[in-house]
């Protein structure tokens, strides 16, 4: 019955792409869109046992006690398994929805199970809530730079995404201004601002809290919503949670939470709360898309949540991450050469280091990697090619004796390309190993 | 912050949906077709110890062995925890990929690994499969009538969906061929035809093996996909294995199947197995929608298969199924009134029933409800409305007793209506429960 393999193959011609899938011409538009991202190809770089990967996003889960985990998941399965491997709630648990709202509550944020959706990470929740809301072409705002898997799930939906400018203090509301103004001038209404206020992932800064309230405010103002993402809000190494800005505007905001960080990535357990209409929508997007979140999950994190000390599980994690971001930037400034600038993340996983100009990360990631040494390029973060001086470390995963000797490693890099640019001029762009998305800026 | 509550409220005039739902005009076109399907409204009637719910298509999971499968479990955490609570592959873990090839060389499927990818339930392969196919518009065929969950996905991608009739041996490939003949000359190409070919959801029938063959010839001559979703091929009555379309034609089929009916639905974990460059779409499509799929519950479904007597606890499904695939059979033939014809499923989960001409399922299942039985009326598996005369009766969840008394309640009813009938006329259309999809043929 092979009866395709080849028809699209005149003779005497080179095969081509087309030729190699005979489904090409049959993708939806949108999967122009649809590219592997820089940290995909570097998954299996950072699995090599040599290399010192400060590229992942992986939380440290040795911390976690597997052996009362598993006494606990068997007592769950023994008394609750009837109902834990059945179908379920497209919305998800009513136990797990109450749950996700007392821990809400500890950022300040009051809401009703039902306006809960659980999802199966925060990832798809980030997925229905761009469904709902952008049509192809539609605008999203995003910090610049912005978290690689959503401007992954911006584009697979062709919406275009304007990135507003970040400092010290996280986005800055005169250029969120700017960008709303200019886009008026445009006739265009961003769908929503995507942010993440806490322990920015890549740029590891905070938006200031007197900040949060002008960000709204505009918004507001603009017509514009917010889609607060807030993975690591409880992982702060100051003693301090910060307030969610879903707290102070309920009917603005769909705030996005996830358990990857505080408990564990592998369950795929996140949520999002949503003003009622909207989630309303969600749960319809949501059932289209998976029927409903896995129950086994969700019955894990809610026998975790209830019989487990699980805020002492995340004072583990805040100082094993402290003691790492530590490490990190006592590295950084004692290796990198002159001319580097990174953030001081006061939590979260992610420092955002900006080499010497002339240098590109991207181009000089191969070099690194045989230096075993991965990190992730800065154009990841961007959704029109900027980045190329920028690269992204994360210090949630290698020991800290590990993230010392990687900056070392990273330091002995850039010493390297600073050394070629002195001898022959600024670095020219190079084939760089893996799939890559395009990139105009990798001169 | 609440600024938006009443701003499109104009004095003097009651409020309108947009009133109330203060986001309505950001919302993106394809939310037109989002709406509740039948089922979810049903869920919670059926839910209710008092109604004999032959409605859902919930597996009997009372024979799942609980307490090995607790101990398996927490052998898994505690010496595989680490991985199975981490993120993993976008693609899915390796191990089960592998074994996911073992359960379909049961079906004749030759295949490898790296075509595999796994998904949270199969619905999601359904999702990534026509994110990645179908634009706005374009044509998807589907048998008549087809599952539900399929064409609720197929809506919210804004595909247009052409059912094709089936008969005793399912899609009717003279059919088949008009339709495409009939688009053919509207110069359209359909991107896929979904077919259900073993114990049909929610038809019960079963495609025969000869019409295998026509319909893979058909699509691949119009040049059209197949994909083939089998979430019930093991589960036959008759020992009997049909060889899945895959088998034959690897280049132009692409596989849908499910761990929810062979093991247990609350896991979520399901796959598609696609020619290789379709894979790769796939997989940047599933990156983007959840990241990866939760390893936890694919490290569950790995120790299942590795550990237990997998095969054993198919043929006790097969065994609880058959038996009361019996009862709802006998029990039609016995109370049904005349006029009733139905289907005779050889296997899976469900009986497909015409009522006499006049009825109107969907009209009928209020009174159905205070009977106390449930059922999903025909419409919620037609895209067009069609499906009045017809519902869908799972016999896979209650036990033989219950079956036989719903049946008896299922009885009482069309007996009332059809004395309504004969008084009054044909039945009129009248409100009914919960959600629902507007449908033209309610008269």
């Amino acid at each position: 019955m092979n009866t395709r393999g080849n028809d699209n193959l005149p003779s005497n011609r080179p095969p081509t792409q087309r030729d190699l899938d005979p489904h090409l011409r049959r993708y939806a538009q949108r999967t122009v869109g649809m590219t592997a991202s820089e940290i995909r190809a570097l998954f299996a770089v950072a699995s090599r046992p040599e290399v010192v990967s400060l590229a992942g996003g992986m939380p440290y889960l040795p911390a976690l006690p597997l052996d009362s985990l598993a006494d606990e998941l068997a007592q769950m399965v023994s008394s609750e398994g009837m109902a834990a491997l059945q179908y379920g709630s497209a919305q998800g648990t009513a136990q797990l929805r109450e749950q996700i709202c007392e821990v809400m509550a500890l950022e300040g944020v009051r809401a009703h199970a039902d306006d809960v959706t659980v999802t199966v990470g925060s990832q798809m929740a980030l997925d229905m809530v761009t469904r709902i809301f952008c049509d192809p072409g539609d605008v999203v705002l995003a910090e610049a730079p912005s978290y690689v898997g959503a401007l992954t799930t911006f584009a697979s939906y062709q919406a275009q995404v304007v990135q507003v400018a970040m400092d010290d203090d996280g986005l800055v509301p005169g250029k969120l201004e700017a960008a709303l103004d200019a886009l008026a001038a445009q006739g265009r209404t961003p769908k929503f601002l995507y942010t993440i206020p806490n322990f920015h992932n890549p740029a590891g800064v905070t938006m200031a809290v007197q900040r949060r309230g002008e960000v709204l405010r505009l918004c507001a103002e603009h017509r514009v919503l917010v889609v607060e993402d807030n993975p690591y809000g409880l992982l702060g190494f100051e003693g301090k949670i910060y307030p969610a800005m879903r707290a102070s505007d309920p009917d603005n905001v769909v705030y996005l939470g996830s358990f990857s960080k505080t408990f564990a990535p592998g369950l795929r357990v996140g949520w999002a709360l949503a003003p009622h209409a909207v989630r309303e929508k969600l749960v319809l997007a949501a059932e289209s898309a998976t029927l409903c979140p896995p129950a086994f999950t969700q019955f894990v994190v809610s026998r975790y949540l209830a019989q487990h000390d699980w805020k002492g599980q995340v004072k583990i994690y805040q100082e094993v991450y402290r003691e790492r971001r530590d490490a990190m930037l006592a590295a950084l400034a004692q290796h990198l050469p002159p001319g580097c600038t990174w953030t001081h993340p006061t939590g979260g996983f992610y420092v955002w280091l900006t080499v010497p100009e002339g240098l590109d990360t991207k181009a000089m990631l191969p070099r690194a990697v045989t230096e075993r040494v991965a990190y992730v390029p800065g154009t990841a973060f961007y959704a029109d090619g900027l980045g190329s001086r920028q690269m992204r470390l994360s210090f949630c995963y290698p020991t800290s004796e590990r993230i010392v000797e990687g900056v070392r490693r990273l330091a002995a890099v850039l010493e390297g390309e600073l050394e070629l640019q002195r001898t022959f001029g600024s670095v020219r762009p190079r084939t760089v190993f893996g799939p890559q998305s395009p990139s105009p800026d990798t001169a």
